[in-house]
């Protein structure tokens, strides 16, 4: 007898029909002897409705109305726990839904973004013994014990961390895809399901631009050691594991490539070369919580200016330049310089700890296939790349063959569209 | 200064538009001075919508099931009393939402259906001082720190309980209609708004088929003697405010006259007239929970046998005629016979109590229009007449006339629909 965490997201749980699959898939833990945790996310498109509608009457700025915002928007996880629990009683499991307060999964005060702080889980863990508890995903209670949610991607972090305080034995992520796989099947058909994912992998794999796991959640089942499984509520096949780098016996080099499109390079033209001048740029930025990723500084020939170059998500970007132009006087470039038309492709895989020659490949692959490297970054398990973005998908699919990712099937791609999470 | 409560309907706050008009109008108190807690119902649909999914999924007899709906269908409220705080805050009046269970209000078990037992008022009356409390209606929290919902039309007693345990100084409930009215409007044109109407006319009136305030809420109104107005969001008009009896000045002999389509009669046909009968009847009749209302016994000429007539809801009616086919071998009738297009008329009035000769008028007015009475109940301050449907315009109107209720200008019907209420 195992005790087990299922997690079902917004897609999963979009209509009765489903919510009705979703307990046909509980029921089976259930029968196969285990005691059964759930978190749900709202239908799909509820929340969207709800931040709608709070979008139209506040602007947020406000603490109090983050707070009034968290009200709202946690209602729809509040409905799906409800309806989820009455499924699983119509098919004779016992079966309640326990609110955030009600548990209580405590988080700090950051509203619209809150982090878990604590999860009290002896009556929770007393009434597994009798019956399924679905806890709602995103939400949680904060101090003066008022309603907060985690932000978007919540229901996952909400999952693992319940997991986690419960000390479960699995956590399973049901998607509307079916597993980790080693690049989008979208851009890349001949994409390979993953059995194995190292944490860390999957960790950078997240925050590069995979869409099947929010990247809190990773971190989360990384330092507690959950074992995180990602499988379909559509179709009925073996999933994606995360486990420890240890336990990824298959030899591989490399174990996924990503792409983000939502990447913005600008460059400041010409800056006096003087010492102190990068932190005279990036001190204000960071002031404005943009969010640097990549900087490349370029020397002129005569030494005296130099061309400071970066990138950001677009959001961020769009605001470095209010920033960077309000500092034209103090910073004295001579031109700035934005290009939205960039994307960023990584590689990605724990064998690039012991094995060279990795970036090596990836560059000449690139230049194989006549494709400009606008910057570079790397870390001790990635490589990633700036280049312009209507190269992405030669890019990708001409990586994917030359780390011998591609699939031995003719195609294996999955059935159900990869979309992004509601929450 | 006073302190007062209002409370807004479900159309009152149907969409985001109706919101920010319903934030004006909490506005318009808190600048006259005054410290406001306002009750909310869902937005108009959005309960039938959360209802409806309930139930595909439960019928709803599992004491468990019945928690889950009060989990699912209290979500309404939740997300209009966010929505309300953020419209408030736009305006810059400081303002926040009070969950049930952050009151917290608590109520007994019968969850669908709780009662209200105890409101803390402590904190929250702290926090009038400085910000409008947004409590939404419908919802408690009962044992175990479960969330219940007190039935429909629960919203209006949810605000009449909350201005009774603040001691407010009044209770504004805004709704679709702007008042109360000598009559339903759509069936006689000529009926007046009143100015006044006492809590035990109302109450009358509520139960009679008035649909304008719930039944629960005047009982509770009239127990703690909470000065209740009812007015319209949509209109700026004078509404109609329930007072003491001794306060209703104007003389008048009937106040109200109401009428509800929602009526069968059964007929048992030729039961032995025995000692007991009736208790034969109508003792398994209550158990099934039939609400029996008017009751009629004919004896036959040589005694032997009778004729037992019995009048209630249509859905009560037909649980009703189960548990006496039921007892066909027992009871020893000869027939059964169930009319449904039957409805009751009532006249309503404190004047009444010091006035004979009422119901010799309301006998005489339907016989000059040639309409047969199928059942007669009284009370201190009401008689219901049973009459076939048809006729239930034309007698309303006739007898509106006829105890000198119609309005002297041509027409003061209102405008906005006279509508059933959500919660």
């Amino acid at each position: 007898m195992a005790l087990i965490v299922q997690k079902f997201g917004g897609t999963s749980v979009a209509n009765i029909e489903r919510i009705r699959h979703v307990a046909s898939l509980v029921k089976r833990e259930v029968d196969a002897g285990n005691q059964v945790a759930v978190v749900v996310s709202a239908m799909a498109g509820a929340t969207n409705q709800l931040v709608a509608w709070v979008n139209e009457l506040s602007d947020l700025t406000a603490d109090a109305a983050l707070k009034e915002y968290d009200v709202v928007v946690s209602s729809g996880e509040q409905v799906t726990s409800g309806l989820l629990a009455l499924a699983l009683q119509e098919l004779g499991i016992p079966a309640r839904s326990w609110q955030g307060w009600q548990i209580p999964l405590r988080t700090d005060g950051a509203h619209g973004k809150a982090r878990i702080e604590q999860i009290e889980t002896d009556r929770l863990k007393a009434t597994l013994k009798r019956e399924v508890a679905i806890v709602p995903g995103f939400q949680g209670i904060g101090p003066g014990d008022l309603i907060t949610t985690l932000g978007r991607g919540g229901s996952d972090t909400s999952a693992v961390a319940l997991a986690a305080a419960l000390g479960a034995d699995r956590c399973d992520i049901y998607t509307d895809v079916d597993g980790v796989y080693t690049s989008d099947p979208r851009v890349v058909p001949k994409a390979r399901k993953l059995k194995k994912v190292a944490y860390e992998e999957m960790l950078e794999m997240a925050s590069l631009g995979a869409k099947v796991l929010h990247t809190r959640s990773v971190q989360m089942a990384m330092s507690h050691n959950v074992r995180v499984q990602v499988l379909s509520s559509f179709e009925d096949v073996e999933g994606s594991m995360l486990v420890e780098e240890k336990e990824v016996v298959e030899r591989r080099l490399v174990t996924g490539i990503t792409y983000s499109n939502d990447e913005a390079r600008i460059t400041l033209v010409a800056v006096p070369n003087t010492p102190g001048v990068a932190a005279s740029i990036f001190g204000p930025l960071a002031d404005a919580e943009v969010n640097v990723d990549m900087i490349i500084q370029n020397i002129s020939e005569d030494g005296k200016t130099t061309d400071m170059t970066f990138t950001a998500s677009k959001t961020d970007a769009a605001r470095a330049v209010k920033v960077l132009e309000g500092l034209k006087a103090a910073l004295k470039y001579r031109d700035l310089v934005m290009d939205t038309k960039v994307s960023k492709v990584s590689v990605i895989g724990v064998g690039m700890r012991t094995h060279a020659g990795i970036a090596q490949q990836m560059f000449k692959t690139l230049a194989d296939k006549g494709i400009n490297i606008l910057a570079i970054t790397t870390s001790e398990i990635k490589i990633s790349v700036l280049i312009e973005s209507e190269y992405v998908e030669l890019a990708m699919r001409a990586m994917h063959t030359a780390y011998d990712l591609d699939a031995v099937e003719e195609k294996i791609a999955p059935a159900a569209p990869r979309s992004k999470k509601a929450s």
